[in-house]
């Protein structure tokens, strides 16, 4: 896999990968961001979502989504991300989707993970010896794989490979990754355009309770 | 139109309503937020995404989603949620939607717009004398209607109707709404399963351009 892109350099086709259980923000947030950056002088070609068939499929919460591609017809992706959700439990062991995301890595300069997304990175042999994050409740699972080195942090990179830390954690990614990529300047248009300036209340004490991430325990 | 539910009180169904060219983010970061409080004790019985028709429905970055209720066919919705985007500029002229918005706020017990879903709430006459907000792009059209008390923050209450900003803030509109319907320990445990605990980093100096709405305006 080849490094990722260096500031201003163009950027092809951006995937999304879709499967039945996979959870909405996690796919749907970066969507957003990457069809924002689409919009930007040297964005992204086009943004698809690529799913086993082009039949509809349903989230982990309920959406319905109907993907643009199929393993079949989607083109070489320039990046490819990931999304999580109660989905990957199952598709870990679906070879035809892990073969897709090995025959992709092969040639997209970045693949990017949300939330359990990085299971299926796993997977496809794409994370050993490699540093990366996952939600928080499945840090454990990911450290017992035994060869990622698991990260508390709201998203990482090794290389041209990124992973992003639980649901939301994927749009703090994304704006990242575009700023690395195509430079500060365009990832503000992108921050300014979806209004991404977060309230950042901390509600309750559910993050203070002893579970969680590194990053945000308080 | 009822006040919104106290501390505690059982919500019923949670429903965003779809248009074409409706804004992904809008709708699928509130769903999302919803979608996980109706597992926690108390939240919605059920979230539904309605559409005009249960066709599928193009959004404005080209995402394409399946309603799971029609406007005929939705039942009497708890609390309505009305995304933005391009295809707003339409839709207020569309009187099959207006009318459903009407028709529904008269029983909810609130309604909720995300980014120019205001322009919807309008004109259905919700927005009259009271305080309201927008993307920060379109808040001096918002002003121009003439009867909105437009403030510029990431999300307003005014009674049973509530606005947030451009798209990313129906997150923190959502949050907010569920801290104030069900208590901040349920809101926390929300916050906690979507991992929103933003990075909250400000890139380039879009925000710092004299754009933008006074709350993130640097």
């Amino acid at each position: 896999m080849p490094p990722a892109a260096s500031t201003g350099e163009r950027t092809g086709t951006f995937g999304i990968l879709l499967f039945p259980g996979v959870e909405e923000l996690d796919a749907i947030g970066p969507w957003e961001m990457a069809t924002l950056w689409a919009h930007q002088p040297g964005g992204p070609s086009q943004c698809l979502m690529i799913g086993r068939s082009e039949a509809p499929i349903t989230c982990a919460k309920g959406l319905v989504l109907l993907p643009h591609a199929s393993f079949a017809t989607a083109p070489p992706l320039d990046v490819l991300l990931v999304p999580g959700g109660q989905g990957t439990r199952t598709e870990v062991n679906n070879a035809e989707l892990i073969a897709f995301l090995q025959h992709q890595s092969t040639t997209c300069r970045a693949v990017l993970s949300v939330c359990t997304g990085a299971f299926l990175l796993h997977a496809a042999g794409l994370l050993s010896g490699r540093r990366a994050t996952t939600h928080w409740a499945s840090l454990e699972r990911l450290r017992a794989l035994g060869d990622v080195v698991v990260v508390e942090e709201r998203f990482t990179r090794d290389g041209a490979v990124w992973t992003a830390a639980g649901i939301a954690s994927g749009l703090d990614l994304m704006l990242h990754f575009i700023a690395e990529t195509a430079g500060d300047d365009v990832a503000a248009k992108v921050q300014l355009e979806s209004e991404y300036f977060p309230a950042s209340k901390i509600y309750g004490n559910a993050a203070s309770s002893g579970q969680g991430s590194a990053y945000f325990r308080t």
